[in-house]
């Protein structure tokens, strides 16, 4: 059975983690260099950002997990190094001085930048700051989700415990990501360790499976970043039978690996820059999968929506718009729209036309924090889900001066 | 020549127009029924949202312009008639009150509606207006602009005169157009009349070949609104041979069309809802057209790239990651990027990579009300234009409670 479990990324065997404050913020209380370490050489699997402007880091890692195993991660925040002369240098540099220090191979280091795009990033805060990160090496998983977070207000993560074979498996993530939230392929920053054993092969295939129902639902303005990129770390000292095949066991670890996604799928769309509330499209009665995909993420994704939700204003016409332009095939005088909070159901829209409802009863709904706009297409079997927030005067305050 | 001459839709000759208030809205102030009249029958050619979820004005007009002709344009505002089970009927019964009242058959009249969607419309405001509507009938354009606009905060209004065959010919253009806007086929609502005599089949190409570079290259919110609609009327009455091929004479009417839309375009970017800036995204060194105005329109409609130009901050960074993700064709290292007002040019971004440049002068510049991102591609010859606004408190604010 899963559980939910403490921990974070530390929680499965044989991984620690630190994160420190190095210098490459001027801000001094906050931390701007995270590390995640296994004992063990784990099996590795990444997805990167469909974005043709790359970070140089997600060159570097690609290269560096490209014989399927990893042992480390490391993650500056505050500098995005994209859009660098001498990013991939950087990058390179700054694992050869980590693998030097733990004494592993470079090219067992993953890493990755979030921060401001096309400024070059200095190398010496990072070479002066690692031996206190490894140092520091613990049981501090809040540390290094610290170290990876933006304009994040909240750290993000979450660790489970399930069985696999009969052995006791643990999986935890972390993740960051605010504002350039709208990932194609992958996403964000999220690291997830678990000490479950699975060939890189099958944990490559469960990554990329899972994404497409859970970080390519989310979007909090729009912007697919450069810099987007989830990675797994499986070290296998659990015990298990490696998984190398599909089957029950594999199955139970894309259900523990769901888990740990969907949640951290939330607390990203819920702690969009500015947001106020956390919106969830539930779209069902779809003609297929892509239809209600498609539905889910321009409700979701639409600027009119997201202000009338900050507005706690049950303004439905602007989901059925949404609807009407996304592309998917619909049959608009079959659709259905209700709003859900923790106060109760409103029915807004059946047939394709407005139904009269309480305005009332509408916005004491629409004034809780986790808001679902639940969408019936009448029109098949298929369902989705996509994650989004509200649209505030802080989300334009942030973006109309970041690099300040 | 081309001349810009006075007049709106009343400028050409045969045409005129009215506005009122009747009492669609419940602010008295604001007019909210506006008319557009022709002497002669003309020519009527339309373009239409792609939105699935359509106006049933739309459908209406759709039906009564189809035999290519058309003597009188009616649109209110307050009430978009769209999601409501008897909005067809409505928009009939408005068109044949009008047709009554000005003694032309209701099929000859082209009707549209903006304002919120879902609520039903009562045809008693309209009716008891219509003979106020249609005794106010003289050279008022601006009363017409006026009754059209919803969260508009100025009037949108031109006209041209150009020669066709010898004979002096006008063209004029009203439209409408703040919030919702991100046209696809069609956009907002636009209103242009012309005495130059040109058949319905030519009209329409005109118009079709035309929104491609000028309308569908507009977003102030990435929402393609339930409603768009551009409408020609041609009464022939400049007294020209009719234009019934393409040639010179054609090309004419074209360039003076285009003159119309772009100058509309540009007045609705710079109107987007809570907008303190236009934006206009030049293109160029593209592969060809499509990447050219796939890339203009990605960086025009980045919610991030919006909030920088709000906050005048040169944060080019994001006009790179919005060309990344659009999906056009490109190769990062030869994108360069400049900003333009009429403070200047700064060249900010070469070969992919930054360039050294003073924050000063560039904070300058963007604190223009027009600004130009300058995208050169060095990747071909092909170019485009996109327009839009930044994005601001306002925008949130007008949205999050447009509805009382």
């Amino acid at each position: 059975m899963l559980e939910i479990i403490k921990g974070g990324v530390c929680a499965a065997q044989g991984f620690t983690a630190s994160g420190i404050h190095a210098g490459i913020r001027k801000n001094r209380t906050k931390k701007d260099l995270a590390l995640i370490y296994s004992s063990a050489r784990a099996s590795a699997a990444s997805v990167y950002t469909t974005n043709k402007v790359k970070g140089a880091p997600l060159a570097v890692t690609k290269a560096h997990i490209a014989d399927g195993y990893a042992q480390a991660i490391v993650c500056n925040s505050g500098n995005a190094n994209t859009c660098n002369a001498n990013g991939v240098e950087v990058a390179e540099a700054t694992c050869l001085a980590l693998g030097n220090e733990l004494g592993i191979p470079a090219s067992d280091i993953v890493v990755a930048s979030t921060g401001v795009i096309g400024q070059p990033l200095d190398i010496t805060p990072i070479v002066n700051g690692i031996p206190a990160l490894v140092a520091e090496l613990g049981d501090h998983s809040d540390d290094a989700a610290e170290g990876i977070m933006t304009t994040d207000t909240k750290k993000k993560e979450i660790a489970v415990s399930f069985t696999v074979g009969g052995k006791t498996c643990k999986i935890g993530g972390i993740a960051k990501g605010s504002g350039m939230i709208h990932p194609n392929m992958a996403t964000m920053l999220v690291f997830i360790t678990t000490d479950c054993a699975i060939s890189p092969k099958m944990l490559q295939k469960a990554l990329s499976s899972d994404i497409e129902t859970t970080f390519n639902m989310v979007s909090v303005d729009g912007d697919t970043s450069t810099n987007d990129m989830v990675t797994v770390l499986a070290n296998g000292l659990a015990g298990n039978d490696e998984i190398t095949a599909e089957g029950a066991d594999f199955n139970a670890f894309m259900q523990a690996l769901n888990t740990v996604t969907v949640f951290l799928c939330k607390k990203i769309a819920g702690d969009g820059e500015g947001a106020t509330k956390m919106l969830e499209c539930s779209v069902s009665g779809a003609k297929d999968e892509f239809a209600a995909k498609t539905v889910a993420k321009s409700v979701i994704c639409s600027s009119l929506v997201k202000a009338a939700m900050f507005g706690a204003d049950a303004n439905w016409g602007r989901v059925l718009c949404a609807i009407g332009y996304s592309g998917a095939e619909v049959d608009v005088n079959k659709i259905a729209v209700s709003f859900i909070s923790k106060k109760g159901e409103i029915k807004v829209c059946e047939n394709g036309a407005g139904v009269e409802f309480s305005e009332e009863k509408a916005k004491e709904i629409l004034l809780e924090e986790e808001i679902v706009i639940k969408v019936c297409l009448g029109d098949g079997n298929a369902c989705s889900v996509a994650w989004g927030c509200d649209l505030t005067y802080d989300y334009v305050k942030i973006n109309g001066d970041y690099r300040t």
